[in-house]
């Protein structure tokens, strides 16, 4: 989408340098810096120190993990391509789409046996996974404005409030963003939206990133902490949530960003819809109960005791908030039970979130 | 209760001094700073910039607030006791014991015409109203803790995992705490306690002043995300919550910092009891409908865009998190419905959080 003007996406191919670069997105919204994936490790490192992060970037940052596999390996060896791949496929483990995006490419490329054919199928194939998921955002925008329109049908008029959590824009995918996508076409279209931004803690992607995409593209938003939705939602501030996800189980279960499920329940204490917009390349076709087997990230406690941002002398700093002996706890992710979300909103279409609701836009998963 | 080894209070009397005297906790847990209350404009200070919060710890800095209006008025002159009561009553309109603690003091003292008579009323008064929520909080640990015993006795041993959200503890009180007062009681009498910290943002008092106050006592305990909990819950990791009140209605709604409605709707969702701890200053006695009635203090939103901690250099310092350019809105309470609370925990007892029970213990308000 546009920054100052730009165009611009989180993942992109340098034709020249023949290496993938990313935006390093720790650094937003103060620095906007671009890091480039000339090594596994790097791409490793992008992944698991989080400068890409969301489930479609996630996979498409594998993707180009397999073609930089390839491009470092003169000999053109099978094991070593398949276990530099198995090393990206580890960076993180909550993460489905890293596993698909990787297994895709690997699968593209991996039958060919002279070098150079190897690396133009691999970066082929890298390429095609970025435009899919370019055109899947763009396609979930439609579905769900078709649900912003019907709020604003009913409510006589805009703006239609919605509420999001973490950052699930264009920043965690290709273009669009799944849970901003139906924003950004809403806006695109003239469509009266005001959106409010949890700011997510506690790497606040919400406040960095969504408040930071949506500002640059001119959107209306208002920054929350992580503890008012509840407030607003009693209040009839709020006429719609939509989250992004990690995982998805074809039973409907979700895992995103820790306290999604707070929200969700919520919405539901209050008959505000819960929408979940993914792409399909999220759904785990064999896990039935999200809660009991979706294994959950422990992070770095330091992530909960240090926070950055921008100091008096206008540097990138972190500051110390709890005690220093004050043990944190820093689990990543949680997951909403398929029963608390009103649909999913897919690159197909809206569909509950039930085995029955997703097999009827998946036919071919039957 | 115990800092190094020394018995601290949050508000006291230097008689020598001949003021009240508070800890400045918006420094905590970095740095331990004493601020005198000299006049009523630093009895406002203190309440309204958050030197001291907590409603019973509000309520004592009012209580003082009248006794240094009446100490700073040479002329004993009723119009500008009551005048610069008012004041104080004005510093944050949530606070029911703010009030409460004022028009006590003020009724004790405005009947003595000679000065130094009225300053030993407004002295005596505001000494006994410390000393009661000192006993209250006794007490209300006394009750609450026949609650972790209970669990115990279900669970068939420790730890018993109380999570708990702001800071309810002495901190905000005069000892024990309210929430923090049957953890403090449990730990005293060597019952096997672990506390989960909700850091609570915006201002982090669960991460600044529960897990300060609770390290040095020594009471095990971690310091989680606000997003959190609801995670923790359905994976059997808390048994039991505790959260204090700004205000209850006589009908059992409950105002408590922003995000305590979501710990209670998780709690529900897990079959977890949500206990609120408060002594009885804090219940609202004409209110029927906290939801709708109790009005919620918008605060700063720079409260919400700077967070202080330590800095590398270790010094308190504020750093930036959002984009400069987008709003945020600082809702700074909410209100939890009676029906998603287990039980009220007041000094007299524990009972159901409805008009019925509550009145149950405290038969004269019928």
């Amino acid at each position: 989408m546009l920054v100052d003007g730009t165009q611009m996406r989180p993942i992109w191919f340098d034709a020249d340098l023949k290496i993938a670069k990313v935006i390093d997105q720790r650094m937003l919204p103060h620095e906007l810096v671009v890091a480039d994936l000339n090594t596994v490790d790097d791409v490793i490192e992008a992944i698991q120190e989080m400068f890409v992060r969301g489930a479609p970037l996630i996979g498409a940052t594998g993707a180009f993990g397999v073609y930089t596999a390839v491009l470092r390996d003169e000999g053109c060896n099978d094991d070593r391509l398949i276990a530099e791949c198995d090393r990206v496929k580890a960076a993180r483990p909550t993460a489905v789409n890293l596993a698909w995006g990787v297994e895709r490419v690997l699968g593209a490329c991996i039958d060919k046996t002279d070098r150079a054919a190897r690396l133009a199928a691999a970066l082929e194939e890298a390429l095609a996974v970025v435009e899919e998921e370019a055109e899947n955002c763009r396609l979930i925008g439609e579905h769900g404005l078709a649900l912003i329109r019907e709020i604003i049908k009913k409510k006589g008029g805009g703006p239609v409030n919605i509420l999001t959590h973490c950052n699930a824009g264009w920043l965690a995918c290709i273009e669009y963003g799944t849970a901003t996508a139906p924003m950004y076409t809403a806006f695109d279209k003239g469509v009266d939206i005001h959106v409010w931004v949890d700011e997510t803690r506690p790497l606040n992607q919400g406040a960095r990133l969504t408040a930071w995409e949506l500002g640059k593209h001119g959107i209306a938003h208002t920054v929350i902490t992580d503890n008012a939705g509840g407030h607003l939602m009693q209040h009839g501030m709020v006429d719609l949530v939509i989250v992004g996800t990690d995982r998805t189980t074809w039973t409907g279960d979700v895992a995103n960003k820790i306290g999604t499920y707070l929200k969700a329940l919520a919405a539901k204490d209050n008959n505000i819809p819960f929408y979940v917009a993914l792409p399909s390349s999220t759904i785990d076709w064999e896990m039935d109960n999200g809660v009991a087997d979706i294994p959950i990230e422990e992070r770095d406690p330091d992530e909960i005791r240090y926070i950055q941002g921008l100091d008096d002398a206008g540097n990138l700093a972190k500051v110390l908030v709890p005690p220093p002996a004050s043990p944190c706890a820093n689990h990543a992710f949680d997951v909403t039970p398929a029963r608390l979300v009103t649909g999913l909103i897919t690159e197909r279409g809206v569909c509950r979130a039930s085995k029955e609701g997703i097999l009827n836009l998946f036919p071919e998963r039957r």
